[in-house]
């Protein structure tokens, strides 16, 4: 039974609403299209609308300026290109939109689109250009083959924007666009995370603190207060703690003294607390904190610190999330902690799950966006790839594959080089979403590959060494064993490869051969030439159509690293191997870790190796293919809402700081225009 | 000339955008409006359309089922109501919008409509509902006295809101909604407030390290590097610093090292930073914290705390900026300490108030929502009612006195009592806008009288003792001094003065007519029983008719309670004199500081009291309106960038804490239909 109906006449659809009653009483709201399309071109063809014409300079001006000069399409018309209807989507502004989950179920019965990862080789400070490719490459897909393309991003941190980073918005012809937003706010997913983290972080020191100076008594009346009618009640969160502690109660009035104390006292132990507080800001004072020491705290001080909010477990359960139900369970089942018992504590322990996810509960949604060419981009979740699994959310790319459907391409990128990010794209990421990519891209150019063939060091601030500027077919040749590995790899999951090499100007034909023929030595399906970044689309569209071609002619199924239930050092030692590694090294403290994560029950969960990005290796300064190494794990840790066991390979950084002299000294508003200055 | 024309079909409007071209070159988008109206409705009576009526139900259910029962409006048809045009607002999803400054532009012409500010007697722990009023007073006034109204607000804090305190957006049939994101997030501004206050924080203690570790030249090298052509250069926010320094030179390449010394080495006095880390969150273990002791900063900790976000000074300048040139003038010239020398140093003297400018571009624009019965409502900052002047922003009243015009009305609330809230609305507020109310509303209720005429204490979860549930005309006689003195003091400013006595069920008419009767002979304008929070607009036509009474009828100029061109002490005796002091006490440290102040040039500003909010003296326990006392100043401090100078009566907490039981217990989400729960 259909009442109740509003309509509304949108720019380029009538679409409404109405009260769906539900047979047992009730209503909800549902969405309803009319499918009048008042829409301007050929609905056959509706992607085109918004495509752009790049007017192409040489030399490639600045990334700034070249983003400048494109006015961004108003974000509701790529979105009706992509089929939404105003209700599938919230404005925020004119160029971006969340996208809503309710599209997952309207568009259930849609087909998936091709799945294509971009993946890179080891990363060298030359810059290998893989975001660049990743937006190129869409671009190619939708401007040049007329193909439905969605490009899937990882919003990029804010606080490394006023540092030295810049923005993280692509670069040259193949940008996304408007920078400001991509790079500051965008739609506030990572303010969300912030908050959300830094709730549950002070829900843990003040329980610590109010049930040190409170009996079990004094604390269980408190928690559960006599009502106006003199009775005590749980709340909801509350029987998730009782349900783990196997009391099956269901009035506080029952309980006994012991089930009280159990119920009541967590009994944090604070040394084993590893939940930190986060800030989107590089500020290296943090990293190392006392805390408590206010008159009113009583002496309670605890050494803690900050990390930046990107490396919070709550991205990683963003981007690994499926749906709002799934999201509740993952964020209250986060362990932050140990009771003095060596339970794990979690955050519905705290009483936080549910006040967690209503934080949370718009920060699901991906941010539609655009690239120079007016192809649409989905910006969501930005995990960082040591610590967590570097790769932007899945139910962004659910979306995206439900919406470019059969014949469709969604192109995603993987952190770091493909030993980290695309081995956790397939073996962490595919394993939650049951998605299963055709081909993964790896970009290659000719001046890293040199740089792992043994080539000289590159100092910032310096003159490139004319080694990677001038033909040197040898060097080349050497470092391409990194890349050749890489492919192998690849190839072991039964996913076609494709090389895309990234041509710098000074790349030699000789040289950019070396690369092909190594690649498809190694088993690639094809190896191509790009040009996007001084071209665009244009420059990439060899590799559209390879790619193209690998996702039509996928022959096998895909295959895992490693299957779940296996031990956690037998899976570690799976990853290792894939590394060259000959053997794995467990300090005293991570065999420690390890059995306890197994005694707790987390055994199960798939491995997410925190390894340096700069060589196979755990020694960043070994180029090329090391092997034969001995992997020495240092401690493991876990992030089990977002699920996975994180074992340490040498120390991270998990915040950054800022330089003498940061970017902000450049930054600044054009007060007449509104227009930000000095953002690159 | 105009050329490029871009049009758009909107829900109501066809409007567009045109390239202007600038005759001495360049061009810049401007908005157009064809003026082709399509809204349904009278065209007259435009506002009307978006109203609604309510179904009250006896007794009233709880707030949020309140909430719950309405379907609000999309916020594009109260845009329209107001005679915005598409491009005057950015949307966030569909009950919230970001209006544009660009409004102040394109109605410049336009008269403003009256201005009412509602302030409160002296707070009692029983709730006066002035929010409440707030609200209920609009939707009388536009629902029901069919005139043009809209209600600034403050945004509330989000990190309470999980702690005691619940939600903020009025209460019963006078409510602003939707309800959680009125509580949460809302449209970032908090957010960007927090990046941008620890972003300086940041800088401030990276600023310290980099100096201590590096030479005047070395800092100078980097600070301006060679760039491509061998030549340094000075990035604009740098000819801030150059200029206060007196040194009028361009290029770095002509600095003496004098001159380099000067420029490059800050010196910061450690001791003297007062710029402290926020966040929105009640996290009392951050209030006193030692930072820094991570092993690669080198051994320099810092004793330093957080601050909730609302309390950052960011918050106060956003309140009272007045233009994107004014906010980036206010957030560049914040002081965040002292050199060793002792000379005040800005947020600019660190190269940031381009970029703090940059990160709240957005949160510039006031939010557009709407209260139970379709009036609009502009929210827009927070700022604490001590430390800082507790109104919201001058944007916000600005742009609404354009839109409803003359006849029409702009409600306000300000912060706690009248002698903090309302004073700081005149002599800081109003002061900087140049705006001036016709109206000041003073709410009172029965059981707050009484508990100033000496009634019996009130503890939370204890029930109301009976003093306050039957009639005694005595007791609330002896508590209408404190009434009294608010309607005195705030009739000295030259404004009229309605009382809206906000009625209880237990109330009787010989209690009401007390407080009318006492209002009157202090010299109320009027004075007014009203019931809105059980009957929504229509509870309080009456204070309606005589709030429109009182605008109609201004007969005086409205007066400052001290100029400012005399010296600090004396702004604060006049103001102390306000509260019924005999005189005024300073600590040693607050000589000191008020010695620094004046000889740094900051004597000219306006005084902000940080005073209890529960007496008019110091003595939170003191009801009623004492006065003989000699008001204690313990310490006084400034926020130059926001413009006021802020004299410590006794200790603000800065940053709240989590009981034992925070409402997050009850905080969830309903994840099939996505609807918060247990958040009121």
């Amino acid at each position: 039974m259909q009442t109740n109906l509003q309509l509304t006449l949108d720019k380029t659809l009538l679409s409404g609403t109405y009260l769906h009653h539900n047979p047992n009483g009730g209503g909800r709201r549902r969405r309803w299209n009319a499918g009048i399309n008042v829409k301007i071109g050929n609905p056959e063809r509706q992607i085109d609308s918004t495509l752009r014409q790049l007017e192409l300079k040489s030399p490639v001006p600045s990334d700034v300026e070249i983003a400048n000069a494109v006015a961004p399409l108003h974000i509701s018309h790529l979105a009706a290109s992509l089929g939404l209807s105003p209700h599938h989507y919230d404005l925020y502004g004119n160029f971006k939109s969340k996208v809503l989950l309710s599209v997952l179920e309207d568009f259930e019965d849609c087909k998936d689109g091709y799945y294509v990862v971009v993946a890179g080789i080891t990363p060298t400070p030359l810059g290998e250009g893989k975001s660049t490719t990743t937006v190129g490459l869409s671009q190619a897909l939708g401007a040049f083959l007329h193909s439905k393309v969605i490009t899937c991003l990882r919003q990029p941190s804010q606080g490394p924007t006023f540092g030295i980073k810049g923005g993280a918005a692509g670069g040259g012809y193949s940008q996304v666009i408007p920078m400001h937003d991509f790079n500051l706010h965008l739609t506030g997913d990572i303010h969300a995370i912030t908050a959300a983290t830094n709730l549950l972080a002070a829900a843990i020191d003040a329980r610590i603190f109010h049930e040190a100076t409170q009996s079990d008594l004094a604390l269980f009346n408190r928690f559960c207060p006599l009502n106006k009618h003199g009775k005590r009640t749980f709340s909801d969160v509350m029987f998730r703690r009782l349900n783990k502690l196997g009391i099956h109660k269901t009035s506080p009035d029952d309980l006994t003294p012991h089930e009280i104390n159990r119920f009541a006292r967590l009994d944090i132990d604070p040394d084993s607390v590893t939940w930190r507080r986060v800030m989107d800001v590089n500020d290296r004072f943090l990293r190392k904190i006392t805390v408590g020491q206010g008159p009113d705290e009583k002496g309670m001080v605890r050494e803690t610190g900050f990390d930046i909010s990107v490396s919070s477990e709550i991205m990683a359960v963003l981007a690994l999330t499926t749906s709002l139900a799934d999201m509740r369970e993952r964020l209250g089942r986060m362990v932050i902690g140990n009771s003095r018992a060596g339970e794990p504590i979690t955050a519905d322990d705290l009483g936080l799950g549910g006040a967690l996810t209503v934080l949370m509960k718009d920060a699901i949604n991906p941010t539609l966006m655009q690239t120079l060419e007016g192809t649409p981009v989905l910006v969501h979740a930005g995990p960082f790839a040591n610590i967590a699994h570097g790769n932007s959310s899945v139910v962004a790319d659910k979306i995206a594959l439900k919406l470019v459907g059969p014949g469709g391409f969604v192109v995603t990128e993987a952190g770091f080089g493909a030993d980290i990010g695309a081995e956790k794209f397939i073996n962490i990421k595919c394993r939650y979403s049951g998605l299963t990519p055709q081909c993964v891209v790896i970009v290659a150019t000719v001046r890293a590959l040199k740089m792992h063939g043994g080539g000289p060091a590159v100092v910032a601030g310096k003159p490139l060494d004319l080694a990677y500027l001038t033909e040197n077919v040898a060097l080349v040749e050497a470092g391409c064993v990194n890349l050749t590995r890489h492919v192998s790899n690849m190839k072991t999951y039964g996913v076609n490869v494709v090389v895309a090499i990234n041509m710098f100007s000074t790349d030699t034909e000789a040289e950019l051969n070396a690369v092909k023929k190594a690649a498809m030595d190694a088993g690639a399906f094809d190896a191509v030439i790009c040009t996007h970044h001084a071209h665009g689309g244009k420059g990439a569209v060899d590799l559209g159509i390879a790619v193209r071609k690998a996702c039509e002619n996928v022959t096998q199924a895909m295959r895992f690293l490693y299957p779940l239930d296996i031990s956690i050092k037998e899976k570690i030692e799976a990853i290792a191997k894939s590394y060259g590694a000959a053997g794995v090294e467990y300090s005293e403290q991570a065999e420690k870790q390890i059995e306890m994560y197994t005694s707790q029950g987390f055994a199960h969960l798939p491995i997410c190796m925190a390894k340096t990005q700069y060589s196979f290796s755990h020694n960043a300064a070994e180029k090329g293919a090391p092997s034969g190494f001995i992997l020495p794990i240092r401690d493991v840790r876990a992030s089990i809402g977002a699920g996975f066991i994180y074992p340490l390979v040498g120390s991270m950084s998990t915040m950054p700081g800022l330089p003498t002299r940061p970017c902000f000294f450049d930054i600044d508003l054009d007060t007449t225009t509104g227009r930000v200055i000095g953002l690159s």
